[in-house]
Formats: C-alpha cells, structure tokens, sequence
C-alpha cells in the first residue's frame, strides 16, 4: 500500500503558527479516500454502485505540532471489520520519521435505500477486499 | 435591513496572526444568505421553490486585517438586478467602524431543470423583492 | 452556564447534503473558547497572561447528521482537571432536543517559554475556575 | 513554469454537489506560493528574509462547476509589478481543459517593520525574478 501524502497549505495554519488541529480530520478523510481507491474502490465509483460511507466516529492524538509547506506521510490500516462497521487507524509522520498524529474512524455502509448495507451479498467485492486487507495487517 | 455579524473564529487566523483572506469570501455568503431571509426568502424556501442561485464572480479588497474574536459588521446591498442576474455589494466593519473588507459577488437564477430561470415570470415575488431591494437602494 | 449555539452554514455542508464532519471539531473550539470566556477567560486575556492551550487530543461520535441553517446546541463540561491537563465533553443537540454529536477533548496548558504551566502557582485564578466547574460538575 | 495541481477533495463540496466556490480563493493561494517557489523564492525563505506578502484583493469568475476528485490544472502568471505592488492572475482548467475559473490577486510587500518594502533595494533578487517572469510574459 503506497502511503498518502498531504503538503501543509498556509490556509490551514492558525494564529498560534502551526497547523491547526481541525485539519487533521480532513487529512485523515484524504488518506482514506486514497486508500480504499487503492484497494481498487474510488469514492465515485462506490456512489455510482450505491454504496455511502459516513463517519460513525473520529478520534486522534496530537504527538507534534506541525506547519506551512511539512510533508505528511499518512499510511492507513484496516483495524476491524465486521460487514456492517469498519474501523480504520491513520498513523501520520513528519519529514524525519516522527509521528505528528495518530488517529481513528469508524464508519458505516449504507446502501441505496439508506439503509446499513449488508456488504458480504450486497457488496461481496467491497466486502472481500476490506476483509483481505484486515488479514494481511494482522 | 438589519446588519449581519460574524465573530471571528480562531480556526478562521493564519499564521500571520491575522484572518486567513479566503474566509471573507465565506462570510460573503453568511451576509448574504441572511439578506435573502430578510427579504422574505430563505435558501430552504428558495430550494423548495426549484431555484438554485450560484456563484458567477466574486471580488474583494483587503482594507484592514481583522482576527480572532473580532465583532464584524456586515452590509449587503443590490448593486444590479436584471431579472437574470444579480449582483451584490458587501461592506464589512470592524468594532471602530472602520472599513476592514470590500466585496462583490454576481449570481445566476437556475429553475429547477437547471436552466437560466426567467425570474419575472417564474418567480415574481422574489423578482418583486429584489427589483424593491435595487429601487430603495438607488 | 449559558448554552452556545452555531447555525450552520451552506459552506459547511458537503456533497452528502449534510454538514461535513470535520466541522463538528471547529465547532467544539468555538463552544470552549465561549465556556473559557464564560467562566472569566477569554482567549485574548490568556494569551496576554502568556498561557497557551493547545489541544492534545480529540474525539467525537456522529449520532444524527445536520445541515444547512440548523440551529446546533453545544454543551462543555470540564470532566477531569489535574491542574497539568482538561479533559473537557461536549453535548451537540438540534432543535428537537436531539443528540447529534457528542465529543471529547484533552488539552494542556503551556507557559510563556512554552512549557507545560503549573496552573496551581502560575495561574491559581484560572486553576480555581476551572477547578470550580469540575467540583459543580460532579 | 509547471502547472500547479489541485485535485479536488471530498471536503471541498458542497450541497449543491459542486465544489464550494471559497475553496478556488485558497488554491490561488497554494498556486501562488508553487509559483514563487519555482521562481527561487519560498514563503519559508522568505519570511527568513523578513518579507510578508499580504493578499490586498481578490476577484474571480466561476466558468464551470468542478466536483469531488477533479484534477485542476492551474496556471499563474505576472501581470503587473511595480516594485510596490504585485498582480497575478491564475487559470484553471480541468481534465479536458476546459477553463473552470479565472482569478487575480494583488499583493504589497511588507518588510520587518511592518512597512511596504522598496523591492529594488531591500530585496533585489526577489524583485528581478519578478521583474523576470513580467518581461517574459509580455
């Protein structure tokens, strides 16, 4: 898996000089979107199959402040998944190798109907792909 | 008409200490939005009504920085109402009364099928409101 | 304590129809900063005191989505306080009463040479206040 | 010069489906501060130099709506330099290039003390890559 990379824009700097910590949240959807096009499923082509992932729940934890033009390496890890929930960990480092923010979020399937998709008939590709990924980091 | 006010939020600073620029145009739509209501249209109504208003053109003079947890003061105005387009003007004020941001912004009516919307015709109460709004602004 | 409240706005919301969910952590800041300056803090003030809070870890759970010009109640309640760290909660509900995120956050406190403060002896005006609402609290 | 890229993220929509029309503001932005870095001078450097370069004005027309995962294109370039003051305008285009904005900013240029700087004298590298890239243009 190729890890993500997000270069810090001014604009998501605040007045304390450094990053401000909403964005993280952001980046952490970034890297996400990345990933599961990685593991063969862009966001577009889920919509257009009729999938939605909202998040169910976001977590994270500030290791070191970071600011304007730092490269980001973000990799990201399938740390549960159940058919129903997905539970997804993001560890982020700095240029020297240092991690800067470590986080989590869980996420639900809903399907056409907006109802919670069962993905192993409904999305059996989905489905086998996110469990081959939950295997292989074990 | 009642002046629309924006607190300044910490996450809205950059690392110059100030507002980061791009948030003015955001507070544009704030003022904006809250000027339609008054006039008797909400985006809610308006988005029930079929009728979508987007963006043509925005502009903006930086006359003073402004930053966190400062009190902004904001004026819209009509500048021009064609019954096709509308344009309006944006006049922002810090606490003294001094002028902080000048703007500008050029909307498009869109009906329902997503075609250039003949206001008079098709949404003559809203065509009366705005065509007032110009007439008592002149 | 008196309630915060944020309407949301058009340019928060996200292609879902709903109000992204990174914005809820933006959100939480606002609502702190108010409940700082509630029990006598205001951010500018601390910042002239020299103390810093930035913020150590965050967390939150969606449990209905908003959009668009809802009318978003925030509660804060100071959980745990050592003097060294806050551990504050928050409580998002929308008109109807409704539970629509509920967060966490964990902060530290830094002097002016940007070391961790000792509140008690720094800053006993500010231990005792926020001391004051975690005994009220219980 | 290289093109500078911008793909368009999730978080960047809005209701309407499109990508929320502030966020071109802040791509001018990372465009800009790409450009300056291919011209020899990054912001990082320069705020070394003891140069800010605050943004005076802003404006721009909204061509085509662009969505989640676009791919813009954007190009910047000189189109007034005084010494004092600087202009730029940007073009972008998507994928099948296809203008979908075009911008401009102005820009003054403040030295240490806060004050406009005299480009020619305090900053003569900075001023004849300027001056550099306006000759080329014409």
């Amino acid at each position: 898996m190729e890890t993500y990379r997000h270069i810090v824009q001014y604009y998501e700097t605040d007045m304390m000089g450094i990053t401000h910590h909403a964005n993280y949240i952001r980046w952490m959807e970034e890297a996400r979107i990345d990933y599961l096009s990685q593991i063969g499923f862009s966001y577009a082509e889920m919509e257009k199959m009729g999938i939605l992932v909202p998040v169910v729940s976001v977590g994270g934890r500030y290791r070191r402040p970071t600011t304007f033009s730092d490269d980001i390496a973000i990799d990201v890890a399938v740390t549960e998944f159940t058919g129903v929930r997905l539970k997804l960990s993001y560890l982020m480092k700095n240029k020297d190798g240092k991690t800067v923010f470590e986080g989590t979020s869980e996420h639900a399937f809903l399907n056409r109907e907006g109802r919670p998709a069962r993905m192993k008939t409904e999305y059996p590709e989905l489905y086998a792909a996110l469990n081959d990924q939950l295997v292989k980091e074990e």
